[in-house]
Formats: structure tokens, sequence, C-alpha cells
């Protein structure tokens, strides 16, 4: 699995039009400047974190992530100063394209306010089903201030396994392969104490959160000695 | 200033090219599924936060942000189900579209490295001018993983009097007009504490990090009594 690759790649630079990022150019005028400035619309998004009582852990998602395999590919040696069509991507492993994320996901469904759009989320990546009055909104931020403008919203919850209702993993007839990961705290901490992650700076202050405001007052019980991957 | 707008705003959507951000549609297979996903390349990015050893605080900018305007201004209730070129724009005061952020750029110029990409905007946005070496890597994460795919490094420094080489402000010949915010530390755990930001996560990952891993060791003079938004 960790070799695993994608096959049959290629890139289509033509206009795009996409239910999941919308580029546009707007074009002001700013204290007698004409200004123009790039943007991809893209939907709100809700992130959880998630700490599971009896595992006395966090449970977080491995996947793989297309614009980070993107990057990191063109970031090799090897393809520097290479166009996207010059590159065979098919050599490289998705393993580079894989983040550590919080379970996540965008507000594509008009009917579901965002605290209905984040249970639905815990039940389909993770596979718990928590009542939305468990799941508790700790900060509203702007990931990406300077391309999409959209809205993060972010919980924290609760999770045990009274409320496991299936393995999750994702939307797999839509191409999402989701891995849940649970992390002891220590674990987790380590993580978010490297130099380099790939992981969003959301998920590194939802950590940092948990640890200096939660950490203290969930479950005493030790940690479990556990594999640190599940699933 | 508070109630500032912009004039004579349109948008494109047809085919975008631009240095900044290049969208892009990649199409793949995996798991015998076919796949695509919508990309919007852009630039990797440098971010720092700055402690100022005599005033005892920290120092952000301000600014405003084209994609953070747009998308609040679609999110009002009186423009839900509007189409861009349906919304009356130019009734919409600039503020709507401000951001505090880490003092930060885009890693454009192929000639400059990170460090350099830093020292550069320290000294572009905030009128510093901190030797290299005083510029210290904290962390390197994926501000988007779900858009772009581009990496920050984020930094952190102290600056001093000593090194003020001008009022900082951006490149106001390119439209850039960056407003430079002095905050105590008791300020900004007040800013981040707050249930809404118009911050990205990586500000609110970055002062608690400060705030947990620096405070306790930085100058122990008390914090003189200053406005928090100075220039």
């Amino acid at each position: 699995m960790a070799m695993e690759k994608i096959q049959n790649i290629r890139f289509d630079d033509t206009l795009l039009s996409s239910p999941y990022m919308k580029p546009i150019r707007l074009h002001f005028e700013r204290r007698g400047m004409k200004l123009n400035w790039d943007i991809a619309l893209e939907h709100d998004s809700v992130a959880c974190i998630l700490y599971h009582r009896e595992r006395n852990a966090l449970l977080f998602v491995r996947q793989f992530r297309p614009p980070v395999f993107v990057r990191k590919v063109r970031r090799l040696p090897e393809n520097i100063g290479k166009g996207v069509h010059d590159i065979q991507w098919q050599e490289y492993p998705i393993s580079l394209g894989e983040t550590l994320e919080l379970c996540a996901g965008l507000m594509d469904k008009q009917a579901l306010n965002p605290l209905q759009t984040m249970a639905e989320e815990i039940a389909e990546e993770c596979g718990y089903k928590v009542p939305e009055d468990q799941i508790t909104l700790i900060k509203k931020f702007i990931p990406s201030v300077s391309i999409s403008g959209a809205q993060q919203y972010m919980y924290y919850a609760e999770i045990d396994d009274t409320m496991k209702i299936s393995e999750g993993g994702g939307n797999s007839h839509e191409g999402e392969f989701i891995e849940k990961v649970f992390m002891t705290l220590a674990e987790a901490k380590a993580y978010i104490d490297q130099e380099a992650v790939a992981s969003p700076p959301g998920f590194l202050f939802a950590v940092k959160w948990f640890l200096s405001q939660k950490a203290g007052t969930v479950s005493k019980t030790p940690a479990k000695s556990t594999s640190s991957v599940i699933n």
C-alpha cells in the first residue's frame, strides 16, 4: 500500500467549471489604482478534533490529496523547471500526496448546516455517530486568505465505542479512501513538534488547543498500548 | 478609512492565466476508478511571528484580501443565491475583507530562498531589517491540502528599534496597503480566544506557539501602555 501509485495521469489546463472550485478574476479600483486578484472560490468547510475516551487517543484521518501530490512531485530536484505535462507522474508513489488531517469536509450540501455537515463527516469518514449537541464549536477562521476566502468551522467532540456504527473510510464509490489514525496524546504531541508536517495549520492549532485546554480534563486512564494506525 | 470602498468592480470568469494562481484539472485512475481533481497551483509561502522586544508586543499586519471580501459579501443574507455578477459590490466597505495575519509573502522570486524571502517581506511589510541568522524556522506545513498543496515555511524573529529602516506598509505602487498592528501578549491571547477570527489557522497556531514556548523566555519588562494599532 505504501508504494501504491495512480495511473493514466493527465492534466487539463483549459477552462475549469467545477462543483468544488471556481476560478474567477476580480477587477477593481482602490485609491485610484486599477487592480485585479485571481480567486479560486470554494465551499466553506468543517473540521473536528476527535478524542476517543476509552482509548485515551485522538482520531485523525490519512488520505491522498492530489494537490499535495502534484506540488510535492513538482518540487523534486529532477522536476524543477519542468512543465506539468513533462513530468513522469506515474513513477511516484501516492504516499507523497498523503496527509494527516482532522476529520473534515466541505459544506457542499445546501440542506445541511455546519453542525449537521460535521456530524455527517464524522460518520462517513470515521464511523462514529455523535449526537449534534455533543459537537462543540471551538473556532471559526479563514484557511486560505489569499486564494479562496472560504471559512472553516472547527469543532471538538468526544467519541466512544458505543457510538461506533461502521469502519468509516469515506465514500469509496466516489474514490475517497480514508484511513483512520489513532494517536495517543504523546504521539500527537511528537507529531506536531516535528519541523515539517504533511498537515494543515488548522490541524496543528487544534492539537495544541486540545493539549493545552482539554488534555488535563479528559479521562485520566492511561493510554492503552496500541499500534498507532488502525483500519 | 473604516468605510473605505473599492470601485468599478467586475468579474472575469473566463480562462485564467496568472502569475499567482493557475487552475488545472488532474485526471487519474486509482484502484480501477477514473477520478479527477481541480487544483489551483500557487507559490509556496513564508510567514513570521514577530516579537518586538522594547514594546513587549507582537507585530502583525492588517490588509485587504479580495478573496475574503468576495466570500464574506456573498455570504450576507441579501446575497444568498445570487451570482457574482448580480451583487452590488460597490456598496460594501473593504473592512469586510480585512484580515489580521502574520507578516508573510509568496515565494515568487526564484532567486530568493525561503529565508531570504522572509527577510525581504519583514522589511517591505513591517520596515525592520532582521539579520537572516536571527530568523528561525519553527514549522513547515501545507496551508491548503484540498486546493493548492503549496507549502508554508513559518518563522520566528525578534525585532527592536535598532532594526527599523522604514514604516513598512508593502508595495503601495502595486496596490498593497499593509497596516502594522502591535498587540500586547494579553491582547493577542484575547484575539485568538475569540470564537471567530478573520485570520488564517497558521496565525492561531503561531500565537499559541509563542505564548506557550516563548512568552516566558523573552523580556520580562512590562508592556508599555500603547494603542494597539500603529501606523
